[in-house]
């Protein structure tokens, strides 16, 4: 037990300083006035730097290879793997690479939030071909590593255990019925009215309504809060997690929802298992896990008939409204499953979603696998999305490609995460109902047996098991994307 | 200039580090929810403890040996001189000393948190005995490697260049005729009528009121923030500065001359040059000359006859109150100058507060010189009360040597930069006169003449100067208590 006491020592000294990292990170983006910028970017460098050097010691080789004699439980034995499997994706690729990889994406990013706007892609891609160069080194290197091609060793870094093949086929299945339901949901929706006001709805009624869902939600307040930034992130640690959104003066509707979304997020890391604090095998599974816990509260149990209901009372209460008939249950059940194809993925409603995220996936697979060019993204951006969404994004680079800012930094690889979480949660509900009535909860709002199972099945589990095995073990069968187009079919047709 | 530039290059590794405790420490005592405190807690202690390491690495005797021979420039010497003076002060106590009492100070202060509730003199001794004898070791090392008597050594980490022969002389004139004209005030007051009511003052209208007396201030929001936290202080760092307040609802008075005082800090940080951000000798002088800015903010600007005269329309504007008459100016500059002896140092107005210094230092002085014990301080106290304010702590622990935070901690030769601010302050008014018509500046808000004086003479000095030297550069002669005396007596008689 020695040698495995000395590395867990050492994970959570490391875990101490990520600590300090993401309250200095939420505070960039929740707190910080624009002048401290500088030197805050300087701090966390440093702070950055520090924590790769902890996290890629050369001592821990020969500490992994003397805890092996240590006589180790199967937690601790998962937990030792978890330490290993993330020393090894430190420390596969040079820290020239990473170094050179960081200060490409910087740089590209950066010039990126003008660019967008001018649509000017061709000077984006005098930034973009460094970060594209690079990221291809990575995943070649990456893929020498583990065995894998180079898209799925980069896939592995937030998506451990799941390859190509199985998203191939996965969103395969997808693409064969969802352009279809789609047609048929929005011809469907022709016939129905939905009724909106121009009324606005202040800041301060919106962020009451907020924090009064997260209590229904059971967000713990007294390890984490509710704040505001331009771009809405569920960040913090779990003892302390911090959750923002952004307000719409003239629009309630994303921010309510994208509480609740972030909320899910919350409840994931603040049900992490307290043993496992700071050690590897104590994180959130994986991205796809953790959007999965998002959308359950976003998709699952948000947008729900039955908790749309109660929701529908509670925004009378806080809007004083001079025409409640847009907070009429069935209304609100309208607008927030309204369905309608567009160019933004972050705008995208549940229907259309998976649609950006597969064109994304089939293009970076292709890219990281070096099939194509980066200069053939606009042209293959412009043919999916008429197959996928009936639009053409032809010449608007900014409604198209140059929209997100995951390429953009060189995170080739987490986009298949968004869907695959939209996918776990269908499969955990249905797992879930055999056990819980749901609707009865959410009627109800007694929500505990819904929480009890995503905490038996979910949150407790941390990363002791693959993706796979946890998915299999709380639902009874690998990844399927059938609980998916029922909940889909059901929901919308 | 290679060695002196690796050392720049230390000490800015070291200022990211602070950085990030600097902002933590504030997000601890403004933002964190409760839950969040033992992590952290735990994360912060690392985070010293790499300081430390860093504050103390063996390497730099030798590079300061090798700095020697680079040709300086004279503020590169000044430079290189802090660094070396912030690196005997962190190096000369042994580890396990620092460690031990870091500890003693904590489990003393953690008990003291209900034990001064209590007025339990008898439980505090049990750990306030180990802080003691801990802090007199830490005193004598200090003495032994400096060649200055215990307490001066100690002294000498908050006041460099101070020593108690001059406090003895300073102080002892202080107490010579404070005591009579605090008397004579209490009695002219007592024809005086102050008006007061028992209307409530909002958090939010309170808050307001704030921002816009920082505006005032010229505080610069682009580097920092105001907001909430139950011991008011000031935090960040020059580029980003927090600064916080509490609200009592049923009481103005204290926060807005709170939220002045915090400006005073906070535009001192602001104002600290930024060719040196980083480094030692970039950083404020002392917590004297930092408590001199703040006092100089709150007593010499803030509860100025002028000034109060446009704050009292602005209270006005920003309370909806049935009875204007709390806030007339005249009325309003009765409150902020009222003198009423108490117990409480924290509370003390501007003519009492030195009393309460004063005793505390003498007491400190002789405790750390090995002259008294700890268990004669509330009989001393008790005296000293008696003697300076007519005040008896007998058997009233809580209100008497319990009631601070610092000797609990091990923080003995803090306490006289209280009171060596605030005469500072009134001598750099007095400079400040002669070449600045303060008073029309303050009537008409023009305070950039004011503003500017205090960048020349003190902000932009930063660390350059020892303490005396940048007195006598501002003032032209070195800490006189004529001058405080002299602004007092103009004041209050």
């Amino acid at each position: 037990m020695e040698n495995y006491n000395k590395l867990v020592e050492h994970y959570k000294t490391i875990s101490n300083f990520s600590h300090l990292s993401a309250i200095c990170g939420w505070d960039a983006a929740a707190m910080m006035p624009s002048g401290g910028n500088q030197a805050r970017s300087e701090a966390m460098a440093q702070l950055s730097l520090h924590i790769h050097q902890l996290s890629t010691a050369p001592q821990l080789a020969e500490w992994f290879e003397q805890a092996q004699s240590d006589e180790l439980d199967p937690s601790q034995q998962a937990s030792l793997g978890e330490m290993k499997r993330q020393w090894q994706l430190n420390t596969v690729v040079p820290e020239e690479l990473v170094k050179a990889k960081s200060l490409a994406g910087s740089k590209c990013e950066h010039a990126w939030r003008t660019q967008r706007g001018d649509n000017d892609w061709a000077g984006f891609c005098k930034n973009f071909e460094e970060v594209v160069k690079l990221s291809q080194e990575e995943a070649q290197i990456r893929a020498e590593q583990s065995g894998l091609t180079p898209y799925d060793a980069m896939l592995d870094i937030y998506e451990p255990g799941v390859n190509s093949q199985q998203l191939d086929s996965i969103f395969g299945d997808l693409v064969s019925w969802l352009p279809e339901l789609t047609q048929q949901v929005i011809e469907k929706q022709k016939t129905e009215s939905v009724y909106t006001t121009e009324e606005s709805y202040s800041t301060k009624d919106q962020n009451e309504l907020g924090l009064e869902v997260m209590k229904l939600l059971q967000f713990d307040f007294d390890h984490g809060r509710l704040d505001i930034s331009s771009h809405p992130f569920c960040g913090g640690v779990p003892q302390d997690v911090r959750i923002t959104t952004r307000y719409d003066e003239s629009d309630f509707v994303q921010s309510l929802m994208g509480i609740v979304h972030e909320t899910g997020h919350a409840r994931y890391e603040q049900g992490l298992p307290k043993r496992w604090a700071g050690l590897p095998v104590g994180q959130a599974r994986s991205m796809g896990i953790h959007e999965s816990q998002s959308l359950f509260f976003e998709m699952q149990l948000g947008r729900s008939q039955p908790f749309i209901a109660n929701l529908a009372p509670l925004a009378q209460k806080h809007f004083s409204t001079n025409d409640a008939k847009v907070f009429e249950a069935n209304n609100l059940q309208k607008i927030y499953t309204r369905v309608q194809p567009g160019y933004i993925r972050v705008d995208a409603d549940e229907l259309t979603y998976p649609a950006h995220v597969i064109l994304r996936y089939e293009i970076e697979r292709d890219l990281m696998n070096g099939k194509i060019s980066y200069k053939d993204i606009p042209e293959l951006w412009n043919l999916k999305m008429q197959q996928y969404l009936g639009l053409t994004t032809q010449d608007n680079f900014k409604d198209g490609c140059m929209q997100d800012i995951h390429w953009t930094d060189g995170a080739f690889g987490y986009f298949p995460s968004y869907t695959l979480g939209a996918m776990y949660a269908a499969q955990f509900m249905a797992a879930m109902r055999k056990e819980v009535d749901v609707d009865d909860a959410l009627s109800s709002l007694e929500l505990a047996p819904v929480f009890n199972w995503l905490s038996d099945n979910i949150w407790s589990k941390a990363s002791t098991l693959a993706t796979g095995e946890l998915v299999k073990q709380a639902t009874g069968s690998g990844l399927d994307a059938k609980y998916f187009r029922a909940h889909l079919e059901s929901r919308y047709l």
